[in-house]
């Protein structure tokens, strides 16, 4: 970091919420952590600071510093109907907009482009990319002060791909608007601007009074349940509650299946969360005889399947792996999205991109070392201590 | 402590393998502790020091210690082909015995009573009353350097109660006859020793070629499998190199379906190592579509029907508990039982000793506060982070 940074850093202590002695002290412990290359106007918290949520990014503006809020993590429902009761019992009825499987991001406009923050505060440099082609750049120009919050969904995602929603490449789904300080708009107000601006949204699905809201949850979640869709985010229409999760036992169990492919790297937390969300939704939903053997069934088949697949990879030879792909205008973006999954760690493997139409494709093969390690080690004789 | 106490443990410092000027430092820092009551001439390893193992005891014995030796850690077959050629390259075969399904203790006789440790290094005044009963004294008198350790299994059993076994209420099954310092005796050698006593032996069930060995584990691990038996532990007869044990598929499924009546307190590690022992056995036994289909429903009914029984439990104002049974001869041995598992942190109740013969059952209820209450808070609404 140079001189002049050091300068601009004192100032930050200008931003709401960080008292100004602890800065550079958070910046010595790595709790802030400056981004590199062309980013390096931003900081990204790495934990909690005070009401300063993880993922948290100081933003370099003029000379000074502004925050943009974390995203914050969405709590869930493990059994629908006590705890929609529960949370909403305060409010007359909820709305139901679709929760899509993709990855989330906060966009911003800096310096006349847009910038894409993942979940945990880094710049991504394709989703920033894309976002420069998916939103409406006037909707930056006219809110400046706003953070549009969104998933980026479709097969070209080098994240969760997906081709259940129609989507070609690579699509960006609107979800919520808020300040820089994290207060979002209402849920209509939100959905009017966005559509004003032509972005495209997450689906509404309807508005329901608090009594018969669980009924028609569940009609909804066994409705998406059939097409593999992820599940629904309860809000408050005025957003002052803060939103739930709920999602269907198919994307509970499509994740076993593509996530046990690498069962080393998915691990304990990952099995153990979802098996719960199982047991419980047997319960709640009064579940037949037949219907209860059906779970069972689907559950230990999302676990094994996945699992032998990949012994069997491995014992023909086969590194296991994820394979991936993205979609650019920028040649350039994609030496900057390896450099930056290198970065975060990631054994990664890019084709040499193909031109098609004008964009490039590149395929991404994203290596699972520690499943293949372990699984390997257990061919050869390794014993489990 | 008192200071005659102070004084002993200064002699502890010519135990083998323990430097002098440590001990003092390990009993400060707990990496020592010393048990209690009628045991205080008891000091057990709560983790690794050097060669000495976890678990492991340092006996008051005159005016010096003696050590005795933890159980070591018997690593587990994944897969058993390539487990058994790589492990056991060195031998010409191996012998294979029943792994039980118990509690597994480690007996010697201190002032002319036995005294039975549990694998954490505790004296279990319960196993210790047992083991009274069960092993013939004569055994400590003439080899009171040796330590006799067995599977405690039956019914009566208040870890882990099996009716599977045809013991009418607790047995002790000798595995292993080791020096203080742990130099197990070879396997034959063993038995005979424990059969000239009179010992209650586990099963030797074969010894085979290495060559030929998988297969014919593979055998008797699918019959042991039809009567719900845990497995096996292959041996190398001179017992210089370490065991390894090898599990069936349905004590497995078995051990899940008990664990997750309790899941939160079994949790994560517990389904983890499980499902991974799945998924590589059924690979490695070549296992045809039925065959799959019907270990992946199987593993999929041990996890929730077990989870769905207790959430409907609590739902019913139960509360989430193991009952568990033991039987003694000296009424004495309930209460001390009792301090003991109170001691260790579990939440008991003990129902009134009933007479029978010239013995006392009482019924242990263990309390699982734990999956009680994240099971009530679920039904009350609670949302999951």
């Amino acid at each position: 970091m140079n001189r002049e940074n050091e300068t601009d850093i004192g100032k930050a202590a200008e931003s709401p919420g960080l008292p100004p002695f602890r800065f550079s002290e958070l910046l010595e412990k790595k709790v802030i952590l400056q981004d590199w290359g062309e980013y390096e106007d931003f900081f990204r918290f790495s934990s909690n600071v005070g009401k300063i949520d993880e993922g948290s990014v100081l933003v370099k503006v003029g000379n000074g510093f502004e925050l943009i809020q974390g995203f914050p993590k969405i709590k869930r429902a493990i059994m629908l109907a006590p705890a929609l009761k529960n949370h909403f019992k305060d409010i007359y009825s909820v709305a139901v907009e679709e929760k899509m499987n993709g990855y989330n991001v906060r966009v911003i406009e800096h310096k006349g482009e847009l910038v894409a923050f993942t979940r945990s505060g880094h710049v991504c440099p394709y989703s920033s990319e894309r976002s420069e082609h998916l939103l409406e750049h006037d909707f930056f120009k006219d809110y400046p002060e706003y953070v549009v919050y969104g998933e980026m969904v479709g097969p070209d995602n080098p994240y969760v791909p997906k081709d259940i929603y129609g989507v070609e490449s690579l699509d960006f789904f609107v979800f919520d608007i808020r300040s820089r300080e994290g207060i979002p708009l209402p849920l209509h107000e939100r959905r009017e601007l966005a559509s004003d601006y032509g972005f495209t949204q997450v689906e509404l699905l309807g508005e329901f009074e608090l009594g018969e809201a669980a009924d028609r949850i569940r009609e909804i979640i066994t409705e998406l349940g059939k097409k593999e869709h992820e599940g629904v985010i309860i809000k408050d229409p005025s957003m002052i509650l803060q939103p739930v999760k709920y999602t269907t036992s198919q994307t509970n169990c499509a994740d076993l299946r593509h996530g046990f492919r690498f069962y080393n790297e998915s691990g304990k937390d990952y099995l153990f969360a979802r098996v719960v969300r199982e047991g419980f939704q047997s319960v709640e939903w009064n579940e037949s005889e037949e219907e209860i053997k059906d779970r069972c069934l689907r559950l230990g088949e999302s676990i094994l399947r996945p699992m032998r697949e990949s012994i069997l990879r491995v014992q023909e030879g086969e590194r296991i792996r994820d394979d991936v792909r993205i979609r650019v205008k920028d040649e350039s973006t994609i030496d900057r999205f390896r450099m930056y999954l290198e970065r975060l760690g990631l054994d990664v493997i890019f084709s040499p991109p193909e031109r098609i139409g004008d964009e490039y494709v590149v395929n991404i093969r994203k290596m699972n070392r520690s499943t293949t390690d372990k699984t390997l080690g257990i061919i050869e004789g390794q014993l489990w201590s």
